[in-house]
């Protein structure tokens, strides 16, 4: 009997259709892309992006030169740009504004590789540490009110290229999605007096049905609503409305427990396609009480059709509890 | 300079970002699925699907034999299952029920071909008075909220079969994407006494520059804020509520303008995946001012990524007002 989930903070419901699938070896991810002739993302190439926003590099060398190891450009094909003014206008019954905002690239190593699981602990600590010091940076600008940091691995996630890479797009209005998530926590918070996530943080724990992994101050486990088979979220499991707003030793920390969850869904269903984004408070906001900051992965092995597009709701043949108990049993 | 433009209905602003493209001879579509070697939905099959739930067919002919033009019958593999209660029941901060619900396939013609635009308009007139059929039939059943008719084409559109239908699937709760959308059409007959997508169809045809065939009773016209590439809406002209509510004419006129919309779409987009919904009026309700039926194509010519899941924004490469002008120049 298929069960139908509601998901707390996006407010979706799911459809867990267990009938309709599925070992994991049933669901087929699309081929990784090979590994391209010519990456312009390598070190060697710094001229062949726009130059350099940031970089971590070794002292002594300059910028858009080699000896970085984790270098941040703008994209070449913005989906915003970064220059003049919103001009917010009407047009009949219509809004429109101009396309301003920022569109940045993390590069995420010099080298050629698909993936940052085969790299030491600290250096993902790096790239965690630029991804805070771009929201931090970005933020000034009182035109941006939302940083959507986010991550797309193969072809049916939406990556074009094959060098590990995060992308970060500031928006001039708080996207949808985020205003249903504030909503939903605030609305929450108004009737409990409580955080959401953290309430959450405390049943996954206690249940321990859906926990992939517990690093003492975070938290993995798949959603008790997912949309997509082996969805996994990683939260702070102390109240934290801010992704930006720590200290080295939680990145450490937070560098870890990703870098091992994402290996147990490389390994365990064969390097699958997948996105991460991380849902921060939007930019010129104090701490909330309200609100938990939280990165979601989600891998791309099921179609969304018309169903999905029409509804919101989902339909995802894998229970979570399944899913979780599969990649903690996955070895790394 | 791209420009952000707000959906209205939806609620979704979309990036109109034309530097990132695109003639459409650059939106590459998936290869459409090869006529299978076994075709279950094709005349001569009937004991390869679940019995029949509804035809049109041929005086003298008997359900589940050969005789029918068009054949409703129950998912082999549904979503949702008819039978049982909801129970819904929390479970700590969560919450869920049993999966019911009605998933059936309207498969639309005995004939092993991939779509309908090749079929006569009255063909094409009986699909539509099917899915009012069975959508008048399925709110007969209280534990349903809504009904959404869908269809899906093309591996990337996540279609699964080759043989032209489309789905029905009946929900026990209004779907989030048409709550919000009840939702800002209310706000906005709230605000202006008048129904938003009334005004929208008034602004459409004095504007006439989104405009892609006008039949008279209905419009078929690029949205504004389109998600996708050649995103194409059906309208009435007339302000109805439900899209099940119409006379024989209707669809009949509907049946003209949906072939030749999707005919242009096939021809000159080299038979692009694509879905369409329908957004009609959640089940038992009465006739209402505000809200107004609707009929979504959305081809799939470009990836959806981290950013879109993570936000809601679209990031589109073709202005509405040029995929208009494209598709009505597309000779028939």
């Amino acid at each position: 009997m298929p069960e139908l989930r509601k998901d707390p903070i996006s407010q979706r419901w799911v459809i867990i259709a267990s009938e309709r699938a599925t070992r994991p070896s049933d669901l087929k991810p699309d081929d990784p892309p090979p590994a391209p002739a010519f990456d312009p993302f390598a070190e060697g190439n710094e001229d062949k992006t726009p130059p350099e926003i940031a970089s971590f590099r070794a002292a002594g060398t300059y910028a858009n030169k080699p000896g970085w190891r984790v270098r941040v450009v703008p994209n070449k094909f913005p989906a915003l740009q970064i220059e003049g003014g919103l001009d917010k206008r009407g047009d009949g019954i219509y809004d429109r504004m101009r396309g301003i905002g920022a569109h940045e690239v993390i590069i995420e190593t010099p080298k050629t590789i698909n993936t940052f699981t085969g790299l030491p602990d600290a250096h993902v600590h790096e790239i965690l540490w630029m991804y805070r010091e771009r929201l931090l940076d970005l933020q000034r600008d009182g035109r941006f009110k939302y940083g959507m940091l986010f991550k797309n691995v193969g072809r049916s996630a939406g990556a074009t290229l094959y060098h590990s890479h995060s992308q970060l797009i500031a928006t001039p209005t708080v996207p949808q999605t985020m205003q249903i998530k504030l909503q939903a926590c605030q609305d929450y918070f108004d009737f409990r007096g409580r955080c959401l996530v953290c309430d959450m943080v405390a049943q996954e724990t206690e249940q321990n049905e859906r926990v992939v992994m517990d690093s003492g101050q975070f938290l993995a486990f798949a959603p008790y609503a997912p949309r997509f088979p082996f969805e996994t979220w990683l939260v702070p499991k102390f109240h934290s409305s801010h992704f930006e707003h720590h200290d080295r030793t939680v990145y450490e920390e937070l560098a870890f427990i990703l870098k091992r969850t994402l290996l147990k869904l490389e390994k365990g269903l064969n390097t699958p396609p997948y996105n991460y984004m991380i849902f921060t408070s939007p930019f010129h906001t104090p701490p909330s009480e309200h609100y938990h900051w939280h990165l979601e992965i989600t891998p791309r092995l099921t179609p969304v059709a018309g169903f999905e597009w029409g509804t919101g709701f989902y339909i995802n043949p894998v229970p979570p509890e399944d899913a979780a108990e599969y990649l903690r049993n996955v070895k790394l």
